[in-house]
């Protein structure tokens, strides 16, 4: 029984993995999947609740991988290396693992490039820009605004005082301490 | 004509706003503006686009002011004011415009507590955190690791590779500034 059901599992992953391979991340529907696997849609959904958990399985494998290779992999990115380095070749990594796996990913937010794209967004990147240079920071101004911004982010704020119940008072003291950093010479 | 459309927008957006303040944010759909303005669907369509359209219309004037305080307000926020002490008023008067139309913003953004409340991005909070601690960087490391992950997020480098025209080197060279600004003594 448990054999049966990993068995099925794994067929249905690999029909979605050749859906994506052939058509595109953006033809991975439950239907489809159900289709080239030639069973019901309710067996698809029963096995992976929706898009996005079929998209969840469908990269765990390639998930675990890099959690691994951060966590007991070789330095410098695994332990050994001092924490510094072990920080910048763990962004590097999970930049290069996120733009592998970008349009998959992405399929599972919909609403992704609305947010990004977003007229009073450009206005922040714009003013948090000027006041770096204004600022005489040297470096990638346009990239250090990126990440400015993206702290001042609606769905962060919530998620941090909501679910982690973090005050407002401690994030703008986290805002007054990243800008510090930032900036300094 | 044009003055009987802007009235009749005026309209709707009144109807919707009380909507908002009387149902909650999450009642706010384009029938029960329609409904509570005693219009058809299809007109409260052709106004605004769709929800997240009509989200924006109804923020459109405080959006205004706040963007007015810091491109011309008064300093510390508005011009007049050192750069870095700018940058500092504007993150928190942003913290704040979002804590203050945080539901109806959230509203637009379905998936967001699903991106942040995520599995691989627990785990590398939890490491970054970790990273952060063991290079003795003191303030608060947990929020100092929102800001580095924020960072690391596939919509952004999407949206900054693809419709910016950046490349992946590029970003992960300002990844390395980016952790050298925040761990640096």
């Amino acid at each position: 029984m448990r054999a049966d059901a990993a068995r099925n599992r794994t067929r249905l992953l690999e029909a979605a993995a050749r859906l994506v391979a052939e058509r595109g991340a953006e033809c991975l529907t439950m239907e489809a999947v159900a289709a080239a696997a030639s069973v019901g849609k309710g067996t698809v959904f029963r096995r992976f609740g929706d898009r996005t958990g079929l998209i969840m399985a469908l990269l765990d494998r390639s998930e675990r991988l890099y959690q691994e290779s951060f966590l007991s992999g070789p330095p410098p990115l695994g332990p050994g290396a001092p924490p510094v380095r072990r920080l910048e070749a763990f962004g590097v990594a999970t930049l290069r693992h996120l733009a592998a796996h970008r349009e998959l990913l992405l399929t599972a937010e919909p609403e992704a490039c609305r947010r990004l794209d977003f007229a009073p967004r450009h206005a922040r990147i714009a003013h948090v820009t000027a006041l770096l240079r204004e600022a005489g920071v040297d470096g990638d101004t346009e990239l250090l605004a990126e990440a400015l911004v993206s702290y001042l982010d609606v769905a962060l704020l919530h998620h941090l005082t909501e679910r982690r119940g973090m005050s407002l008072d401690r994030l703008e003291a986290g805002w007054h301490d990243l800008v510090a950093r930032v900036t300094r010479d």
